[in-house]
């Protein structure tokens, strides 16, 4: 079976960290091969970690172990803790609201957490501001390798006692949808929702459907326009808006070949809420 | 013998996509050692995807596979094929042009179509717009790891009916060599035209010897100059132009320390065309 | 034991030259495991290389093989080396100054000058413009896969006949302490100077005093300032200035969740020198 560690952070690969974080994996055992999640999350910005993990880890072997190090309070009394997610992967983390999505979306079974003062790197003690290197990178090798297991990282501790941080749930009334606007396809610019396919399917509306679109921010109206639920980008013409459904099977709003969000100054997080429509069917008169 | 697959996007690594990619194949086989080409790809650019894949596909060792999505058409009924090159290496890429550099330069044996339906990452059925993750890494760790083999992806379809960006060819003529500028060298800012080194032979151009350069915009003069073939960088001055031997042993245009495209705003693909002779006897009167 | 190479260059992500380096090493061995240490050095900058690694070899085991390769003098009559370190790392590169640091902080045990026309890439002699690849790439994973061994790589040299970059020293006068400025902490925007801890602690400065930060730019005066020594970063308010410990246990200067070089404009080299001693007592009448 593998022995797969996964690293995200906000550190970029500009300098020597996440290198340092490969060479302390490897240290601990030349059996974890060690790969990224991405490491240009926006510096501090827990909620985007939080959903690339959503994004990224059910897509992993079950056992693969995840590093995920966006720390405004490294050196502080925040916890780090290590759990174990209802699909069987396990995710490092300060405990400052990386685990949100992950929680409410696919659950957790249990979380520890790691004795910082016991389970570090050798001879790092007179370091506080690198434990993407001293403590994560160091106890996911062993977790990965099987030189330790999960129980041995630390106490359980309860998940209610975690930080989180707020969600919007998505919902469906009178065939009108609403969600917030998680996150950016950074490359393409298109929104995703947390909006599903099965609210879509719910409210009876279909491929090739026209969609009225409202995106709101801090609850004042933005944006609206009429677009087709399209299967792919290539049904409507270059520079055209639609909807569509993304590789999280959520509903997503893009235009081909240009970025939504710049267009029409759209951003993301829990004060972007979106709002989803069967067309009115529309009479010129 | 190693079982390597190496991506190639234009995905960016800013988010969890080209992760899910390295996850998937994992999924498929521990044995599977992912790499990448790049994920910089200008979005959407098929020719650029096309000549990094002539650039790098030798480089690896035979039956090393390669996945190349620059994907515009995603979801669309453009074709999912594969190929085995005359150089013994395997590529899966939508059918749009990706393979036109190794074509023409280096030679393909056989190309087959991929089924979308059968082939794809099992219960990925709802997802259209991510086949860099359901179809091509899925397929391209199956055919890295030996689960399958090149025939059991799909039928067999020829070559002429493939989807083809349009070529120039280098060509020599009274000791005037003329060709496209494929591609920037990206960090430093030269330029890569298609000229091999052995149409300079031809002519009966030497290291040492000066050459007039001139470049074309859709058949317009953009810059014209005398500069030396020098053998490295270091032959000329700091900011000096020098016409060098590429990685690839064609023939490039540079500037010592300093960017020959950004300095002259020159762009590369078919519209830029490249003139090069030796430098007529420069008399001052 | 794992057999690592790890590559650090200014080639940047985005074409094909990284992923060729790591091909051509794999062609060599299919046992070797390639990793990066950074590709974004600043090109041609061997003071940054140079430093980079210093902060990254002693993370990975021994016996590791690191490639560097920032060349702005490639083809030129430069030599090529590599050397052996006080730590039992490896490190290929040109002569040009890369091991500045290593030698000054941590040792070099040896150093041979490779032979570039018996030890390359065969097949590649007419290309004078990429030794990552044909030189470097291709030794370090000969010799990271045990094909031959450092002897067998070329003659040995004397460490004096090699190029260095020139370094200040540390030191500590009467409680002042001074040092350069050698690095900066891109994505976070902090200064990494070269006075370690164990100076600050013979001056009798310990967390929680108030110092005062004097930066100079060619002996000028440019930014001062009282701030705490803290232990983390949270120990201050968000856009608070502080001086802490960074991960190589030298002190660093730093503003909480902003960047200290693009607020105060301050680079870094040996042209920018820092002054640290403990605050006087500041009296307001």
């Amino acid at each position: 079976m593998g022995k797969y560690l996964v690293l995200q952070t906000d550190f970029g690969l500009g300098d020597g960290a996440v290198s340092a974080m490969y060479g302390v994996a490897h240290m601990v055992s030349d059996e974890v091969v060690v790969e990224d999640l991405t490491h240009d999350i926006p510096p501090y910005d827990i909620w985007v970690a939080s959903y690339r993990l959503l994004q990224t880890v059910k897509y992993w072997p079950k056992g693969t172990v995840f590093v995920s190090v966006v720390d405004p309070g490294v050196g502080s009394d925040r916890r780090s803790i290590v759990c174990e997610t209802e699909s069987g992967h396990y995710i490092l983390t300060p405990d400052n609201g990386s685990l949100t999505h992950i929680r409410h979306y696919q659950g957790i079974r249990e979380v520890r957490a790691i004795d910082e003062v016991v389970s570090r790197l050798p001879h790092s003690e007179e370091s506080h501001t690198f434990h993407g290197r001293d403590i994560y990178a160091y106890n996911g090798a062993r977790l990965a390798s099987g030189e330790i297991n999960f129980s041995e990282l630390g106490d359980v501790v309860s998940q209610d006692s975690l930080t989180y941080l707020d969600l919007i749930d998505a919902k469906e009334e009178n065939g009108i949808l609403t969600g917030s606007i998680d996150v950016l396809d950074i490359r393409f610019g298109s929104l995703w929702s947390n909006i599903p396919l099965a609210l879509f399917k719910q409210a009876g509306i279909a491929h090739g459907d026209s969609i009225q679109v409202t995106i709101f921010h801090q609850g004042k109206k933005v944006y609206q326009n009429i677009m087709m639920f399209a299967k792919s980008f290539a049904d409507v013409n270059i520079g055209e808006p639609l909807v569509y459904v993304n590789s999280l099977v959520n509903v997503g709003v893009a235009v081909n070949q240009d970025s939504f969000s710049r267009l029409y100054h759209i951003g993301t997080g829990t004060a972007w809420t979106i709002q989803l429509r069967k067309a009115p069917k529309v009479i010129f008169e």
